[in-house]
């Protein structure tokens, strides 16, 4: 007896589907890290949840792991067991974490997921450490895939994942210095941040590694060249509509949830999708935005009043919009490929969960 | 007609074939650097020392690239063309850079081969993003070797040398996470520095790249297991000797010369091989040094009075020793392999050319 697809989508929610991709992917990662010198080990550990700045196990509060459950989901999408994923789920969560340890040196950022950030709790140099070792252990585990068939059955699969992530790499690199650049341009003329250079920057920091997560399950899992790719599109937009929820949460989310300070990307200066988008509309409110913004005033009533000015000049709606538009696009290229329902109806469930942040 | 042995020897120095190597591995260099987004491959440039600081191309006086050349001769050792190593000469030069670039941040280095290091010429960010930029092409670099050959003809060469370079680059962050903790070690007691541990430090953070060079360069040449492991072994064994030469240099080293202060790593309060050497002689002069050592005077004055003790403790002729007897290793091992006169000839130069940096 199958379950409906109609039961089955009112039975699970988006918490079991990442709690049954914790289960599968933290051993691997947890058996990865401890490959590491033991301070190596120890601060990576802090990182990523599971344990206090001094070394003690913590009940556990790492990341949502969305990437890893990308690659599990398309390896059984391809009709695949999702433990052939796991290299490559513990890979690409591996390289995500490494970019939000250096990110968060780059950008001065002093909290990560509600705790003091790696550079803030251990020092800059350890944390650029950290993140060259994450990034080694994530490289290692791919590369290891394939060496356990040097007999002549090996297919490629390893060196060809491995390959995506190489890509996902290069650009999480070129992404970051991008944005870096960001805020050394200005409000308004020629040097402005358009909404494309935004959109380009966000595709190559956030949409490629969760394009290249789909697409290296998919490929661990056995499939042909174009199902692949198609999963590394699907991957893309669902990370660029994760950025535009991001940039939404950055100005209007609850620090409560979000673990950032309140208005944090207006403080910061950040020049995000909403703010762009406002600036793009030209109308009267978009330049009293524009006027509010080089101004030096930092209080946060002022602050208060640019959220107001961008919501007002249309820069929240037009995000929504965008990432909703990415969230149709994935649902589209999804509906394309077969699979088997119960993979289905899980995709639906993840993105469901990510409209429902949108709103 | 072939040349003799003895007639070569004569006429090849070190630089010769120092040129070589850059005639065949820069323009590789060059063109994966140019790949980067611009201003990271500007900066990357600048560091490599084929650009200013603002951009301006330079005449070059970028490393020696040992690295490659280790590679170049141990795929002509077995009989390779040379270009079959370039893409691993290329990727272990990258990731010596990489490890540069972090390590002058991690150490407060303002000066790299006589000119700001990154950090001090663009700030911590940029350089962060620059070093794992270096790295990411590296693994890329290596990565595409197998690449035209999907047709099944690919015999698995890329993938064990990608495998090779991320064992060098686990083992360089272990290495640098030991050495950065040296600092705060005394010296004396328990918790002293000991020579074993700082020799475990220089296998991992310097030795291990030198002999993935070489065993890179072997696999890429087609070797067979054995001598690719052999070579590896050469590899390390001329990576811990030049670390000993770069610890006598940074006591004894002539400023004009070596780029880096007189002095430089006492100043600092470095655990180098000749100091921890010196103390395990436990003499009267051994204990007199580690007296001297805990004061917190730093005058040159002082420093010179270190220096005079370490040497009379035996510490440089230690290292000296250690230097020579890693150098007689990897000539031991080389006798064994089977290789062209030519080969020969040019490996025995470097390892001449190295041994008399020791003197």
């Amino acid at each position: 007896m199958t379950t409906s697809p109609l039961a089955t989508s009112t039975d699970i929610d988006a918490s079991t589907i990442l709690a049954r991709v914790r289960e599968l992917t933290e051993p691997v990662l947890r058996a990865t890290v401890d490959r590491l010198e033991p301070w190596l080990a120890m601060m990576s550990a802090y990182h990523l949840g599971w344990r206090t700045v001094e070394g003690r196990p913590t009940p556990g509060m790492s990341g949502k792991l969305v990437r890893p459950a990308l690659a599990v989901l398309a390896a059984e999408a391809v009709g695949a067991d999702a433990r052939v994923a796991l290299p490559g789920a513990a890979a690409v969560e591996l390289v995500h974490n490494f970019s939000l340890v250096h990110d968060d040196i780059m950008d001065g950022d002093e909290q990560r997921r509600g705790r003091p950030s790696v550079w803030h709790a251990y020092g800059s140099s350890a944390a650029i450490m950290v993140g060259d070792a994450l990034q080694a252990l994530a490289f290692d585990l791919i590369g290891a895939v394939g060496e356990d068939s040097r007999d002549g059955h090996d297919d490629g699969r390893g060196a060809r994942a491995g390959r995506l992530l190489n890509g996902a790499m290069l650009d999480l690199v070129t992404g970051q210095a991008q944005d870096l650049k960001f805020p050394h341009r200005s409000w308004q003329g020629n040097d402005a941040v358009t909404v494309a250079e935004y959109q380009a920057m966000a595709g190559a920091k956030t949409g490629s590694l969760l394009g290249a997560a789909a697409a290296i399950g998919a490929e661990l899992g056995g499939a042909q060249p174009d199902v692949v790719s198609t999963f590394d599109r699907i991957g893309r937009h669902l990370g660029l509509a994760f950025q535009c929820v991001d940039d939404i949460l950055g100005i209007w989310g609850d620090p409560e949830i979000t673990g950032k300070p309140v208005l944090g990307d207006l403080r910061e200066g950040k020049k995000t999708l909403p703010i762009l988008g406002a600036l793009a509309a030209k109308t009267r409110v978009a330049v009293e935005l524009r006027d509010a913004l080089v101004q030096p005033v930092r209080s946060n009533e002022w602050l208060r009043h640019i959220a107001l000015l961008i919501e007002r000049a249309g820069g929240r709606a037009f995000t929504e919009e965008q990432a909703t538009s990415h969230l149709d696009q994935a649902r589209t290229l999804l509906a394309r490929l077969s699979m088997p329902v119960r993979v289905r109806t899980e995709f639906d469930v993840l993105i469901d969960a990510l409209t429902d942040r949108v709103r």
